[in-house]
């Protein structure tokens, strides 16, 4: 089993980016020159990672034991890892044990908490930018789905339109919009609406005085100091964006779903990618202060681009993404044509020296959504080897991620506007404790 | 008739304050050491005043006409209230005629609307600090009562307990209990339920999403930078308070009361002290841009402090101001004691200068509250020739207040958690257009 230091970003390949993630678009085809390596090439300038920003000026991408130590968390370990199995009873989700999900905060906490049979509640989100998800955006809310599965716990989950309104040239009608529309993928998902409750904050706020009410309780505990430290605001932000982060933070703290856990102080777990740690580090240091617990985290690496790991993959960039909303054919183009290839330049030069899965976008698509650790294995040994080609290990992504895609359109055609709103509605939800 | 130039700051007087607000409370008897004099004693320091101080380091008090130069306000002029009593078809009120109101921006506008038949909508406030109001609290109430049933419009009430959360030691559950406190008091004054909406943002925000939505459309146009040149704000401020302005902009957007307007452009005018006008600067520089018009307001000086005029009343300053929850006896006790006298030092010398009313803050408080303007003139005449004795006008300025706060007190008494709820009900207000 690959442990953290396999995962999407290790590696080196032949692109160059300019070390933010606008690059351009760049065709990579199966015969890119590609390296091997570790952690080559000089790590002199910083990885770029905020909510806003992920990427790496470094060849061999983010570096997440760096992260880690730069953000202050815990790394999964195995003896976690053991720890989760034991408690839950069951292995542990593939996204925790290939080292996807590889950071932490207190997840310890929340285990010590199932152990002794107390509540908690699981929180995630998403930014509504675009009208149309990309596989990538699956990540969290299935690990978040499985884990309400493992503990039989309440979730919520938070549309930011507000940030998307203040942050994009987005007017708040449309921000709304697209929250609703991000909203039925999710749904499609298959959360049990009796566990699950979603909201966007543009709605959500006029309907629940407690979320401004924990909103300004926040923000009275956060200096613009603090904020400038911790996002790199700056004098000419817009005081919008200054104010942001205690809406995202208030959801961390239980009392703001009254209608969920009444005055009950609930500890919470929150699955996310790691640019979003920034908001619940803040979030951490000023729950306390309101005698609230601090959130848990349980932290994702950023899903590759098709161009290769040094971006994420961008849903307001095309063909960095396999989108949910694409076809068949449009799948199996984009990553013959995108995915970046740990393939050699010619079939000989591959069977001789054997390909490089960690810098392969192919068998990075297999590592997420391959559930079967046996097979992926073999194909890793076999791409290695150079018994498999790049054609053939693309063929079998492109295998794995159409009927996903396609099983995720069927779902979210049965979304109607109805059943929305149901995950929607302000009320108790049901859960064991 | 009194023009600006004799409003509350004129004169001199022997008390010397520190320049900042929370000057000592200072016994000032009759005998106090008046002079007379009018912009005297060299006005090199400037006079404070923004939403959270008032303060003149100069011995004649805020210069109200060099206010309205540095906010580029204009003048209440004799053909503007010509004009007002043109349209209104009645005598202006005695506050305005007295100059109390003295300030406006695009009052014209709102004027023209009215010949034209054309509808607008009042917009008052306040911030919630403490459970009694004092007498000085009446005024932007007394005059926005009037506008009301002179012009026939909605009129919103907006309660910042989301301010005071911020700026005081306030928790939000007794900000919120202050406000409703506050609301008693304001209702009392006689306020039509039919025509009139009160509101407090912490619970508000949780009842109407427009108005957040207004807010981050606000947030999003005005800078860290903006809120720093109008309000001052610093790097070690809260971000609660760096976002607040927003949330006192938005109910001069009609938009803000989906329920009250629909999705109609109405024009505004707020009636405040002239410390609030920043807040509404921001404001009118932002409505354009969101496509509204831009607020018109009427500007009133502040209320004298007992002390004299170098402050104003203060609600957490107890020997600073008569509130409304006092007897009589108090009343009585408080101007004899300490409201600050224009007389002379002995009777002798009153008889044969004469007193200076202009600095007296028994005269003062009658000019806001003696509704006869022969009456007030008598007495003008009167002590300015020494005929009248500090201790007539003080029995006459007890005189006239008592009776305002005795049937203050009996109307609040009325006002139960019953009769204050239909104010805070979101709904439809009734009024011509």
């Amino acid at each position: 089993m690959a442990d953290t230091k396999d995962t999407v970003v290790e590696g080196v390949e032949a692109l160059t980016l300019n070390g933010k993630a606008e690059a351009e678009p760049v065709e990579t085809g199966t015969d890119a020159q590609a390296q091997e390596g570790g952690a080559a090439a000089g790590a002199a300038v910083e990885d770029v990672v905020d909510p806003w920003n992920v990427a790496s000026s470094n060849d061999t991408g983010v570096d997440y034991d760096k992260l880690i130590k730069r953000f202050g968390s815990s790394k999964i370990d195995d003896e976690l890892i053991a720890r989760f199995e034991k408690i839950t009873g069951k292995p542990a989700h593939h996204l925790i044990r290939r080292g996807m999900f590889f950071s932490h905060r207190d997840l310890h906490t929340i285990l010590t908490l199932k152990e002794q049979g107390k509540p908690f509640y699981l929180y995630t989100g998403r930014g509504p930018s675009s009208g149309s998800l990309h596989v990538g955006h699956l990540i969290p809310f299935t690990l978040t789905k499985w884990l309400q599965e493992t503990f039989d716990v309440p979730l919520v989950i938070q549309l930011t339109d507000d940030e998307k309104t203040l942050w994009k040239d987005l007017k708040v009608e449309d921000a709304i919009k697209l929250a609703r529309e991000n909203a039925k993928d999710i749904v499609a998902m298959g959360f049990d609406v009796n566990k699950t409750f979603i909201f966007n904050n543009l709605e959500f706020m006029g309907k629940c005085p407690a979320m401004y009410q924990n909103i300004i309780r926040i923000q009275r505990c956060v200096t613009f100091n603090q904020v400038k430290g911790i996002f790199g605001f700056g004098d000419s932000d817009i005081i919008g964006k200054i104010g942001f982060p205690a809406a995202q933070a208030a959801p961390a703290i239980s009392s703001t779903f009254p209608f969920l856990f009444g005055n009950k102080k609930v500890h919470c777990l929150i699955p996310c990618a790691i640019d979003q740690d920034p908001y619940f580090r803040m979030t951490r240091d000023v729950a306390p202060r309101l005698g609230f617990p601090k959130c848990a985290l349980i932290h994702s690496t950023f899903f590759p681009a098709l161009q290769g790991a040094k971006t994420k993959m961008s849903a307001s960039d095309q063909n960095s993404a396999v989108f949910l909303t694409d076809t068949p054919k449009q799948i199996k183009n984009k990553i013959n044509k995108y995915a970046f290839s740990g393939g050699r330049t010619t079939v000989e030069e591959h069977r001789q020296l054997g390909g490089v899965p960690e810098i392969d976008v192919s068998y990075q698509l297999l590592k997420f959504f391959l559930e079967d650790d046996a097979k992926l294995e073999e194909v890793r040994v076999a791409y290695r080897k150079g018994e498999m080609l790049t054609g053939e290990i693309k063929k079998l992504a492109v295998e794995t991620l159409t009927p996903i895609v396609e099983q995720h359109q069927a779902a979210r055609k049965l979304i109607t506007e109805e059943v929305l709103d149901k995950y929607f509605e302000l009320r108790p939800l049901k859960f064991a404790s």
